[in-house]
């Protein structure tokens, strides 16, 4: 029965609005704290950092803990990525580092919670779910955006590689100038460059970034495409709701129907 | 009876087209001669420059003076922020300051005359709130970018503060620079001195730009689809308007009840 | 009579297909002979560059001669923008100048003769003429955007002039300074040095771009929810056309004069 | 009987998902590959890299066969662009080059196999299609943008060639630099440069700035549009499948019949 008694007392609290906004300022704290640690401290105050960052683990842990037990069937809780993320942060937050290569670990997960942000505000994971929704309809632009990259960093790692082995040296070192390029970052030092040795490479450069604007325009248009082919979609359904449904068809039926009334009453 | 009839007079002026006219050209004016102070001009125009200025002064003062009569509700004046903007700037234009701090305030004061253009002319006020009022739909996706800047510069913070202070030092300049490489501004300069010491430190830069260019290529999109929306919205009404109103369901129900006359019919 | 025999016969020779192509290969040999000038190029081709120069100028005089003819109401000839620039590069093209300033003139006139590539194919010309109604509808988004730079120009004049009188020593210098702020080109730079000085400066360039690229933006938006809504408007006029322009209305109407027959039948 | 049998066999190879699999792993092997040869490899390794090389070139030519066979109507086969895209990389992959010359061609061609991907993925293979059909409805938009160019080009190689013929020697230099100032890539030197000798230049580069800026906004939207047009066309064509094609027109024809056979009631 107390176990009942728990779990509805942590329902309650979950659900409670004031509970919420006290653990989204818990959050807003923990960011602060980040972003003050990242500035010349006095010992002092370092002490009175390090006290509230093992509160602010504490608060989570407990918050963590009561939507635990709020959730009715276990399993379930383990199977919204959100909640599994939370759980990870908290876990890795408590194990006391020393180790200065794991402090940097304990560091980046302090700078992690910060997401917790998005976890608990129901309207940005919402956001953050449709942006996601958004990339598998892109995937097949993506795949051939990173073939014409691929092909040109092959292009150059073997034309330019001796020109300048630290911008063409190998089809790694080669992908991140192309991206360099297709921001047009100082592209046109890369290009002179090249074109001391191969003065047509500017074909070269002006190729890759026709196909690669012409390809990420494409991708956005798709984008708005989709986007307000939804909103069209859901207006056509909210529009047949406020239309009663009635089609087309349906009033020519009855007017069929109406036709059929009247040729009985003629034989009659 | 004279207060009313000087209300009355106030009220013909203010709505007189030749009155705006002549005040919207003392604005542009107003705007000339600040833009005619920063050159280098002898003191002999000074003092005539002076002089112009304390008339654009008492005119505007008179401006407001007659608006604020004209007006009815003497509270509901203060109500429009435009209005308590246009009276703070003539105040603040009429306060003599000699003190060489002050009178770079003064000289703020006198250039933000210039937005005075947009509380006069209607069609700017409107295009002005039309913006304004697009920004909470954003909100979300505001707070989202921020949260994504926030953690990436407490990395950047925690990472790159040895390796260059001026541009990683503590989390407010490293914000600066993440806004800067977001506009492409030498990005690869910072990017290639952070991978001399962690060589991959290229994943940090390339997500960073594809989360915010995504955050923004979706912030953009939803205006484009607010905007969209809206036109639809109007254009959908008119057509109702245009259709006398008349739906499917109208149609219907009269058909309906042409079958019920027939039915009748046969019944007598 | 042989008046309105060579009338006839310039207007077939305006409308014939092949006089068409004719003109715009000798616009395109135009626009090669103005690309090879740039080169050094021996003087005894020069020469034969000068005599092509010269008959390409004679046959364009050919050519505006029988579009004149051809015109039957001669007054309405210069109505046209694109007839009044078409004379003008013309004669200012037969002008034999000696003199530098003005040979630099010349040169210019016949560069401008590749626009007449607009002025002869439709297509482009209906192009640039929906691009030009375009305008007067953005008119209050470019005034409010001159608004913000003029402003921002003022600001940065005043303040930031000592800095770098280079940048900022006056108001128009300030405008450029801004102009290539909104491009992005090396703005940081100029953010840097005038931070020295005024530690808060970011601010004055980060509400500027925010500024900017929202005036912007919604420009962008503006220009996109106008065509659509012409395109909207073009497919609904071109539906009521397929629909035969039956509307709700129209069918209610025959409904209704339905059920008056049936009233009169039931009465006799 | 034998040749049937054998084409039957090949159709069935054809066709079967395990083996479109296997040639897009061997595609992949390939990309590997050649990503793999631009890093600096020991002799040993190289070996077997030739090796594979070989082995990758006689599955394409087995794949290839196997293709021709399949296809009943031989001559239809090298109506597919993408065929001989195939055919013609396997042939030059089989050539053996040993002179350094072409020994880059050979090179070429290997990184061109890549493209291979596209050409055996169908979704690729669609998205290119759909990207290259929406080329010529921009034609005009790209001829007018060239002529901009052009003229631009011809004006800065006239005037600043001997303030930087490195930059604006001749028009083709002068192209280059133009398409360098409109990816705002550096623009402000090139500019500075140039008005020092003639101190109005800025009109030049912003005048250019502004029509390819406008120009190409036209040529994005024009795009969008297209697409958004398509997408509506499918819509509506969708929705009047749904609707049983009943149009106003055709419940209009029945409410006329209904009413001519209660005319010819009304008579008997």
């Amino acid at each position: 029965m107390t176990i009942v008694q728990i779990q509805n007392a942590s329902l309650r609290l979950r659900n409670n609005k004031i509970f919420e906004l006290f653990v989204v300022s818990i959050i807003i704290l923990s960011a602060l704290l980040i972003g003050a640690k990242t500035y010349p401290i006095p010992d002092s105050v370092m002490q009175l950092v390090k006290w509230l960052d093992l509160a602010i683990t504490l608060i989570f842990l407990f918050e963590i803990t009561i939507r635990f037990i709020a959730e009715e069937n276990k399993k379930r809780f383990f199977h919204s990525g959100w909640n599994i993320f939370d759980t990870l942060i908290v876990i890795v937050s408590l194990i006391p580092i020393e180790d200065s290569e794991m402090a940097l670990v304990g560091r980046l997960v302090r700078i992690f919670r910060v997401l917790r942000m998005v976890s608990i505000i129901p309207e940005l994971r919402m956001l953050l779910n449709s942006l996601l929704r958004a990339m598998p309809q892109l995937g097949y632009v993506l795949l051939l955006m990173f073939i014409i990259f691929y092909i040109y960093a092959a292009v150059g790692a073997t034309f330019f590689a001796k020109i300048n082995p630290v911008l063409w040296g190998d089809i790694s070192i080669s992908l991140l100038t192309l991206f360099r390029v297709m921001t047009f970052e100082d592209w046109t030092d890369i290009m002179y460059e090249t074109m001391d040795v191969y003065p047509l490479s500017w074909i070269f450069y002006l190729t890759f970034i026709f196909l690669t604007a012409f390809a990420f325009l494409n991708m956005v248009i798709g984008i708005v495409v989709n986007v307000l082919e939804d909103e069209h979609a859901k207006e056509r359904a909210a529009q047949d709701e406020a239309d009663g449904k009635i089609s087309m068809d349906d009033l020519a039926k009855e007017i069929r129907s109406l036709k059929e009334m009247l040729e009985q009453q003629r034989k009659d």
